[in-house]
């Protein structure tokens, strides 16, 4: 009898540890994404704020998988999963059986319906989103050096980000740190003071997942270094030249980052499914989607219903541990183990987020938490340690060594197009 | 009296020579180019084969002019020089007045009026053609894997280079070198039998430049590791799936590279200025352009008549040393000096060019020649030594070490988009 098939669609965190885990296991295992390679998306911000390579935190995924006898990579865009027929769709109409899928394709934006702010916003999600944030933030100070006046130019020097959980604390942390080292020096004639960085927060605080009062040592941090922090206040509507809150406040800005929430990325197109609240799909306890065969979900896509929040956090370690989870299921299945897994139980070993230099914020389980300098120690190790590649590792050390010491961020190139194959 | 204005437009070799000797003269300076970096073109195809990352071979310009006291730099589209009425137009409608203007717009591509050949080209004179290129590359090999038909995956997996200039060599022996790492390994089921490299030259023998013994020469590790070398031979048309020589031949492809020559990139659009008869702009021996005022030209888009071969050749020294000279001159004039300086000489310092690894060209003045290891290493040194910024030349020295040691090009993402600004 020939190995089984699974085919595992997206390679973010939960995909890439369910495929490893079934490295030399006796299944065939198919991973798809739509790019070739794994991102490690917690450092985004930092290759769209001039310090990090795109590849730094891209890892070819055929590079991963190169001395594997049955995991083989595939970079395909797929248009549906087909849960009655077991089948993937790709497009280009190629259509691949299994006998085991896995649904890892994360989430996308979300924003809220609102499509005028979709139309005009940059999003940190994928690896070009961070290049055009790089590209257009650079942009906005070579037009407001030429621009004569001044309404422009204060436009032009705005920064909008919304959404005050970690992607939107780091991010403005790590643009107040590259406006340091270019205005007045690389840009003479443009003011530090001239520009502005606004970080808007529907509720109280920022880094709501985390405690207040990690959330309060955050928005001081920023405002020291001289983040304007708005809290309480929702946006309503954006367009090229400003951003407009709910209270009616306008911001005159050339520049809206949207971080302030996702929703999950659907493959199967399929209605009768049942969903949580936040249109998650619903997982049973073993993470299997009920009413299906051979279906498993993981990540942001899915949760089973869990503790006192409902459902398993949207963050990485919960995605990787779901996926190993999964494929031990898949293994026991496939070698005729009759007894079920006991139920997937999330294990949290702590989150935290970097708001700048020496200021970190770690929360333990149990908790322990860290601020300042350990916080950002903490932080650094660990992003280290998850990192893929040797080389990525070293590159990615050295360059917060050369920030570190010599307060640069270097990568200030604009590299516009280069993008897609020319022909194909 | 303020200090007289000098323009000087395009950043490349020339161009930075010029504006990095007028730092600190009494004259004010705006250098203008397309980008916000300079660019070191020799090792574009070292970015378009995955071993150095696009930031490793540009540099910010305003990072270069920081800490100047005249020298500013400005990222604007020159849509032309009127050399009558002293200005330089910019796209978008300012118009920069100057009592001095340089001409550094180097060149572009010549297709020799074939645009069919234009269209499906992939050139290799901008940052992007090269990111471009990497992409096109990988994409074909993911294409090549999925394909269904033998002659479409044979297609993708041909290359085909025109010119067998150093581009065109450098750029064959590096794909040699790329697809020894990925066919067979990354890409389990294609084997590097599969993969065709084609390298077509218009002449009897590469590296024209070079004497007769470099050109066999690199023919000779060309061919040894894998390239198809056509000598004598035209392209004559091409499209998305083929490659036709003037002599009839077809060559399936979804791949052509165009290094087969350049135009003068003038920016002038007058059609009475005296030119040479590959239509660079003629200059007097003094690098002006004769019946005008205060306005130089060097680098590609340039020359005096001199010598055996009518002109100088469209290197990166010659520019160099005409941007210093033109910069003296200049000094010159508004320091009052009458006496004319003699004509400009370019001092020929040697040639060289890498066929791969422990595999290059250097010829001296004087008939010295190096091949091999020595060639390698001479080439190797000289071009770190004119990279710019530190970090730079030892983010590509710590690239060549892991690529030597390791025989490795790890860059192989496909990072496709983020590339313009969202908005302005």
């Amino acid at each position: 009898m020939p190995d089984q098939k699974v085919i595992i669609v997206g390679a973010g965190f939960g995909g890439l540890a369910c495929a490893r885990k079934l490295d030399g296991a006796p299944v065939n295992v198919t991973l798809l994404d739509r790019h070739n390679y794994h991102l490690f998306t917690p450092l985004l911000y930092q290759v769209a704020t001039g310090l990090l390579n795109p590849s730094d935190i891209a890892y070819p995924l055929r590079t991963i998988f190169r001395h594997s006898r049955n995991v083989r990579f595939r970079e395909a865009q797929v248009e549906r999963v087909d849960l009655k027929r077991k089948v993937v769709c790709l497009a280009g109409g190629d259509e691949l059986s299994y006998d085991y899928v896995v649904l890892a394709t994360g989430s996308v934006d979300n924003y809220f319906g609102n499509q005028g702010v979709a139309d005009v916003s940059i999003s940190l999600k994928a690896l070009p989103d961070a290049t055009r944030l790089r590209n257009h933030v650079l942009t906005c100070l070579e037009r407001a050096d030429a621009a004569r006046d001044s309404a422009t130019r204060q436009a032009l020097l705005t920064f909008v980000l919304v959404g005050g959980g970690p992607t939107g604390v780091e991010t403005a942390g790590a643009l107040t740190e590259l406006m340091d080292i270019v205005a007045g020096k690389d840009y003479h004639d443009i003011s530090r003071r001239e520009v502005r960085i606004v970080l808007i927060e529907g509720t109280d605080r920022l880094l709501g997942a985390f405690s207040n009062r990690l959330g309060r040592y955050a928005q001081r941090i920023l405002e020291r270094r001289g983040v304007e922090v708005v809290t309480n206040r929702l946006v309503k509507n954006a367009d090229d030249h400003s951003v407009t809150l709910a209270d009616g406040m306008t911001i005159p800005s050339e520049t809206i980052i949207w971080a302030a929430g996702v929703r999950p990325n659907d493959p199967t197109g399929d209605g009768t499914l049942p969903r949580l609240r936040n249109r998650r799909l619903q997982l049973d306890p073993q993470l299997r989607l009920q009413g299906t065969d051979g279906a498993f979900a993981i990540g942001d896509l899915a949760s089973p219903p869990v503790g006192h929040q409902g459902q398993l956090p949207m963050l990485s370690p919960p995605a990787m541990q779901g996926g190993r989870y999964v494929a031990a299921s898949i293994i026991d299945a496939v070698q005729g183990v009759r007894r079920e897994r006991p139920p997937f139980r999330y294990v949290d070993k702590g989150t935290m987020a970097t708001v700048g230099r020496n200021a970190g914020v770690t929360h333990l389980p149990g908790g322990l938490e860290f601020t300042g300098l350990l916080g950002w120690l903490t932080w650094l190790l660990v992003h280290i340690y998850y990192l893929i590649g040797f080389r990525n590792r070293v590159s990615a050390l050295l360059s917060w060594a050369w920030d570190y010491l010599r307060h640069d961020r270097p990568i200030r190139i604009i590299l516009a197009a280069g993008t897609e194959a020319k022909r194909g």
